[in-house]
This record gives C-alpha cells, sequence and structure tokens, in this order.
C-alpha cells in the first residue's frame, strides 16, 4: 500500500485520485467543521465551490453554512466556525457548506474509490478507515492560498504516524509524508500552541475565533469518519 | 527578519527574492558538490542550465562537470559525485556545473541580494553567514521534477535550527519552515538513514552512488560558505 501526502491543493491532479482513497484535511476549518457537524447528528452535509450553488441548493430542511475570508457569507444560517454546529443547531438537519480551500479540496478529490475528511479531532478513526479500504492512500492537504498550511501537515504527519501504528507492511510513504511524521511526533506535545502560532491559527484567532483553534487542536476526540457518497459527506 | 522555506523550484518566484538572501539547497547532490569543490581548492563554479551553455564555456582551466537523470555527461570531465571534486581534480581550476535541479534553483535566485549555496555539510556557516547579511531570508529547496525532496527539506529544517540558535529575534518563520524544523530536530539521530530512505537516496544508491548518499549526510563538517558573483559561485 502507497501512501502519499500532498501539500496543497494546487499540486493535487485529479488523476493521480483514481482507484485510491483520498483523505482531505483543512484543519482550521473545514473538515473539523464537517465532523462536529456530524458527530452531533447532522444527516449530511454538501460541499460546493460557490456561494452560488450553495444557494441554489436551498430548501427546507437544508442549512447554508460556510464563509469567505474567514467570516459568515451574508444571508447564510451558518458560518464555519465548528462550534456553530451544535446538536441543536443541526441535529437531525442537512448543511450545504462552501469554504475557501476545503470545499475546493474535497471537490478536487471526487474521482477517487473514497473520499474521507479528516482533522485533528478524528485522526486516528480515519486511518483506520482507510487501511480497512484497502487502496492506496493519499492525504490531501487543503493548504491556503497555494501554500502548505502547518496545521493540516501536523495532521498529515499523525495520520501517516497512525498508518504505520495500524499497518505493518506500509510499502512506501513519499517523501513529504515522512517529513510531515517526523515534524508531528517533534510537535506532539505542543500542537495547541503550534497550532495558535501557525499563520492560520493567528488569522482566526485576529478574526475572533481562539476558540476554535483550541477546539480544532484536539487529538482523537471522535471514532467518526465522514465519507463522500453522491455530493454528500455521510458518516461512513 | 522574516525566514521563508520553498518546498520546490516551482513553487518560487523570482519577484521573491529582490532585497533579501536566498539559500539555495540541493544535498543530493549539488550543493554539496560545489560545497566539495571549493573546499579542496576549486577557484569557482559556474551553474548553468543546459549542457550547450557549459559546452560554449569550455576552455583551458575550466573543467565541466554535471549530470542528467544522475549520470556524467558525455564528453564531460566530471560528473556530480562530490567525491570526484578531490584537491587532485579542481584544486586551482575552474569548473562549470550543470545538474537537472541545482543549477536550476541558483539560476532561479538570481535576483536576490545574496545567493548562498547549503548543504548538510556546511549547513552552520551558512546559517550564521545568512544572519550576517541582516537580510530576510530565503531556504530554496531544490527538490525533483516539481516535488518536495525529504533530504532538502530536512537540511532547510537544519538551516532554520541553527538560525534560532543563533538570533534571539527571528521574526517570523512561516509555516513550512516550522515544519520542516520539527521534521529536522525528530530526525537528528538518523540522517544518514532518512537520506538512505528518501527517494533521491535510493535512487542515487540504485545508481551505485551509495558513499555519495553517506558522504552528503554529514552534518556541519565544512565552515565554507559559497556565494554567487558574476555568475560563479565562489567562497564568501
Amino acid at each position: 500500500m502507497q501512501v502519499d501526502v500532498i501539500p496543497n491543493v494546487t499540486e493535487a491532479r485529479s488523476d493521480d485520485f483514481v482507484q485510491k482513497t483520498v483523505i482531505v484535511v483543512d484543519v482550521l476549518r473545514a473538515t473539523s467543521t464537517i465532523v462536529t457537524a456530524l458527530a452531533h447528528g447532522c444527516a449530511g452535509i454538501a460541499p460546493v465551490e460557490t456561494v452560488q450553488q450553495a444557494k441554489q441548493m436551498r430548501e427546507p430542511g437544508i442549512l447554508l453554512g460556510g464563509e469567505r475570508f474567514g467570516k459568515k457569507i451574508s444571508g447564510f444560517d451558518l458560518g464555519n466556525s465548528p462550534l456553530e454546529y451544535t446538536e441543536e443547531a443541526v441535529c437531525g438537519k442537512s448543511v450545504v457548506l462552501t469554504t475557501t480551500h476545503g470545499t475546493r479540496a474535497i471537490q478536487k478529490a471526487q474521482r477517487a474509490s473514497f473520499v474521507l475528511a479528516a482533522c485533528m479531532l478524528n485522526a486516528a478513526a480515519c486511518a483506520r478507515k482507510s487501511l480497512e479500504l484497502n487502496r492506496d492512500i493519499v492525504i490531501l492537504c487543503a493548504g491556503t492560498q497555494d501554500h502548505f498550511s502547518l496545521e493540516d501537515g501536523l495532521c498529515a504527519g499523525l495520520l501517516v504516524d497512525e498508518l504505520y501504528r495500524n499497518c505493518n507492511d506500509l510499502e512506501e510513504v513519499n517523501d513529504f509524508g515522512k517529513a510531515m511524521r517526523w515534524a508531528y511526533l517533534a510537535a506532539e506535545h505542543r500542537i495547541r500552541e503550534e497550532l495558535m502560532e501557525s499563520s492560520g491559527g493567528k488569522k482566526l484567532i485576529r478574526l475572533g475565533f481562539g476558540e476554535d483553534v483550541l477546539y480544532c487542536a484536539q487529538i482523537n476526540e471522535y471514532e467518526l469518519v465522514p465519507v463522500l457518497k453522491d455530493q454528500w459527506m455521510i458518516r461512513f
């Protein structure tokens, strides 16, 4: 089983995902929000690229969520803060979600056999599920405007480490995946601090979302694995 | 002082280097070869992009060196193995060098105020010199065919760590630089093994250059810092 980590969406080519399991990572905050929403009883989340696409899908029982430049979109029910996705807000409802980087990464991964969503909150469960699926694995870091994001890289490193723990015959991990695993192992005991000092973390703190950063830094809080099925992210 | 690490040449934009010090890293093997040649008395190394450019510069006292696909170029005096660049071979002579990735990275960095060449062999000296120059620093990993190379990333991490050790007020290190520093610190005690198991290392071992990989894995063996001046890499 080959494991490749890709540093950001721009470096991803859709063709590379065919016949594989893709794990999309956008710790701050799209995949953390998706995991939290499903954990709180949300029926499913449809990741879409544009605000227009989201608005076209509005109907009773469907909420619109998302952000542009970190802030809630005008007229939407929810932003992209996982802390908004409480049981009260989302239980039994569906959500159409559009964010700057995370939903784009999920869209780009659609030619894969399986598309999972991972963040710090569910990394171990996601790693185990991807091994069960028994295909080559691509871990796609969403990143930020063509750049690598520290929080996604550290989460990718955590995923690679969990894959090593749960599989004795990982055939090959690409160079970037090895580097991210080392980075995670060195920073393991200060993930909160690293996220708060990362460029994405600092930006969210400036926008008033410091609590989100602390929440997203929690490791393996949920056993839940979101998987894409017919355009909707649902519980596996 | 801002410090940015760029994962590979493809992600570099020449404009980003203006007014800065660029440290080019191509551990396997261009910058290791440049450091070794200068340490052995070579007068200077001109990095050029094409075989044709190299041939046009041939004259008495100038040797041609380089590789394509890891192998010595037909008609050239030297390959790209640092072990060929002995005192006997290069002392008092100049070398025109063309390699697949490293010389391209040096060419791309030319708009910088200073272009230095670093590898494991001279990282500490290079970090200290770049602090003396008192400009923002870009560490440019050569990488391999648009991809990140583990050995260049670990060397970038070593450079960032040396910068931290020698400077109390590094204003900001980008997310990728932080991740590489963590990766280096975790892998510090098994750099030889990591280089031998990296994709570039394995390729060189297959081509019969295993000794090169072991040689290039040595840390801070030389105090020497190569700097680009009028198209030639010379001792600072």
